[in-house]
């Protein structure tokens, strides 16, 4: 396991959003990012810049970055996902500390999102990744469908492999590994992540599962085990499609935090907070979360109950 | 990880049940039974011999097992639960093949269940479990509470190891560590495993976590990792209680035999089956179960349809 400081990138306020049809006010968004900010949470995701008629949902991005002025704790950074130069433009005249930006490892996958085949999405995606580092904004490239895509099945790990060394060839250290579809297995995640790291020992290394399939608690722990030190996650596991029989939410914030403080690790980061928000969360789409912990409450509140 | 093969004991009808206020009828349960044997599970719990009175879902257990006759594969062995002397008895006439006994490693849990303290539960445990062996049964020493309890909170590996070396001098090979509260994390999982190895390498260890704080699946692949080669769970992740915020069932075969399958890992229990029981179960109790994969489907049919 990594003796390096564990890393949090709260992620619902994008990932976890995106997938929601009602659209959460300006001013909802903002309390909760602010909430979220304040427990300690290292990165938290603002939005994307993405079309607004393609994700109704991200369009106030642009005005949640000034929105936030002044409620966001010192060193606390602030990210989003640009998904092309236009957007990328928008994020730089935000003040976005850093930039997440992808390349799907699934060639259907890549051409339903992007329109291109992933050598050509790669080659855009590491000219964007270099512009934003130029401007001293930090950047995290990532791989989508990592670990297997749910329009084509198993992605092999050398196409993953390869996109890693073209990112690692262009001078990128931040890279992540996303199980958009939640197919990974806890083995698979040891041996992809031991595999990028034969790449690049040094390569600062982050996760982001999806919880589709139950597994995405035990694939951060797998990843943890590997030396993965950054991790990416929705508060009360937001993410899930409401709309059909595959809840596919990222793997809740609290729960991994409420994991971590069983291991010792990130005593830091406040818990009580994070299931305030996610109750707030489940209130207001009136709907239980896919997460665990909000429900229950931590392990030494039912200790000291019973 | 241990190259053995992986050995799968249902223990739903037992464990799982016990906690449901609606009584299964004995027919309904010989249908899950039968069904559930077929799969390709290893060992089956058919139940419980406690005094009916105390758990009124187990009352029937003495009539299950004549009403399983014909209906089970050969090489499948069936499992139940003693408490005491009394209830062996019962067990050996009903011809039991493996006789599951425990003692907690929380006084206060210890207490609570047997009227006894840790030592003398234990004591009288082993004067059990030599009499199962005796007869030519199997017999599966466990200890309960063995990474937390919901009394005591903490629950200090040395205890656990105390028991499990009285329960090794007593020549008692196949020993399960159950983490009743749900209250255990992967790493302490493979610490303690390793610490129970190392007192004899050639052990059976069996493992049992319930999913109380989303930990359950994480928990097996750490068991995994550590050696543990035989694993209790519950079909449609049963155990949770419906009447308190805490949803702390068994980890889900299914969801278990689903991440094995995604690993390569006993192809041949039948997924299909198992979820078709844990549909029947939820429709039984009308209400959504705990585990996921019923509720999904498996990878590879999302994967087909998308």
């Amino acid at each position: 396991m990594s003796t390096r400081r564990i890393i949090l990138h709260e992620v619902g306020m994008r990932d976890g959003l995106q997938m929601e049809s009602a659209t959460v006010p300006l001013d909802t968004k903002v309390q909760w990012l602010e909430a979220l900010a304040g427990t300690g949470l290292d990165i938290i995701q603002v939005g994307s810049f993405v079309h607004p008629t393609r994700v109704p949902q991200m369009a106030d991005t642009d005005r949640l970055f000034p929105a936030l002025a002044g409620r966001i704790p010192p060193g606390v950074t602030l990210s989003a996902l640009v998904l092309n130069e236009k957007g990328m433009d928008r994020g730089l005249a935000c003040g976005v500390n850093m930039f997440c930006m992808g390349v799907s490892a699934s060639e259907t996958h890549s051409k339903k999102n992007t329109g291109m085949p992933i050598a050509e999405a790669t080659t855009r995606i590491i000219a964007m990744a270099k512009t934003a580092a130029g401007t001293g904004a930090k950047v995290q490239a990532s791989v989508q469908s990592a670990f297997g895509c749910g329009y084509e099945g198993p992605v092999p790990h050398e196409r993953v492999l390869d996109i890693v060394r073209r990112y690692v060839d262009a001078g990128l250290r931040n890279i992540s590994l996303a199980d958009t579809a939640g197919h990974a297995t806890p083995d698979q995640v040891e041996r992809l992540y031991e595999s990028v790291r034969s790449i690049d020992e040094g390569l600062e290394l982050a996760c982001h599962f999806h919880n589709t399939y139950g597994m995405a608690i035990a694939n951060c722990y797998a990843a943890m085990k590997a030396g993965v030190h950054s991790f990416e996650s929705s508060v009360a596991g937001l993410g899930g499609c409401p709309f059909t029989k595959i809840a596919g939410g990222n793997v809740s914030t609290e729960d991994l935090v409420h994991m971590l403080h069983r291991m010792g690790l990130r005593a830091d980061v406040a818990l009580d907070p994070l299931i305030a928000v996610a109750g707030q969360i489940a209130e207001f789409f009136a709907r239980e979360m896919p997460g665990t912990i909000y429900r229950t409450g931590p392990i030494s509140a039912f200790a000291s109950h019973a």
